[in-house]
């Protein structure tokens, strides 16, 4: 295992590669008196189309989530207030970015191993997922995950 | 004009119908000692396959915002921090929500007056909406939006 690429100084003005196809994606902003928008056009900025939403909150900092891989499912990550840390993982290289800004989205496509932590208290995520929830297509094992990769590379 | 439908006490198990189509949501919540995760399955739950996500933050207190009706586009809000009171109106009866839980969901359907204010400071509100940003989609004058509804009952 290589050692994770850091990621922290500039945040991409647009788009960012990260490992395996991961992207941080900074959405369109409008900024003024009454307050900011951050906005995604989904069929644009995303290769999938959201079947599920959800938000993750309420995460004692001391937690760590997610902790697999999706075999099918691509998901967009942003953190709407507080900050929370993800590593991706490929198998043999990882990222990790600090998101902490709803202005800044993380596509994650499948097979893409993923974990989230340092959740802030007042962290909350929202997460736009391409399919409904289906426990067979969580891979939990790490060790499974990377075999699977390697099939895939050979 | 009525005077708004008072909407407080009661939070819905599952849904509850407001005005005009309106309808709040409650969404499917998983919380264990890790956190809380609030989800939606977007098929089943919502009229619509959303295009276009946004977040709104960093919204002063004392602004409003929203005040406008969309001709074709629906949308989907959920706060997912914070606290904000939105009110729905359909032309002849209002309804009043403050959007305070990450598991509830506000369904806005087309031609629905809406606005959105009291944003507490770290108030996020999330919104998948069923269109591209389109400046034509917009009703932002009441007087228009009811003249339209009524040529619509005829």
């Amino acid at each position: 295992m290589n050692r994770p690429k850091a990621w922290s100084a500039d945040r991409p003005e647009r788009e960012q590669a990260l490992v395996g196809g991961a992207r941080l994606i900074r959405l369109t902003q409008a900024e003024d008196m009454r307050g900011s928008l951050a906005a995604a056009e989904l069929g644009k900025d995303l290769p999938f189309a959201p079947k599920r939403f959800f938000v993750v909150h309420g995460v004692p900092s001391a937690e760590v989530r997610g902790e697999h891989a999706h075999r099918e499912c691509h998901q967009f990550m942003v953190c709407t207030s507080g900050s929370v840390t993800v590593l991706v993982d490929d198998g043999s290289d990882r990222a990790e970015v600090r998101l902490d800004d709803p202005s800044l989205g993380l596509y994650v496509p499948p097979m893409l191993w993923g974990t989230q932590y340092a959740y802030s208290s007042d962290a909350a995520l929202a997460v736009l997922a391409s399919h409904d929830y289906d426990p067979a297509d969580y891979v939990r094992d790490y060790d499974v995950f990377v075999r699977l990769k390697r099939q895939d590379a050979e």
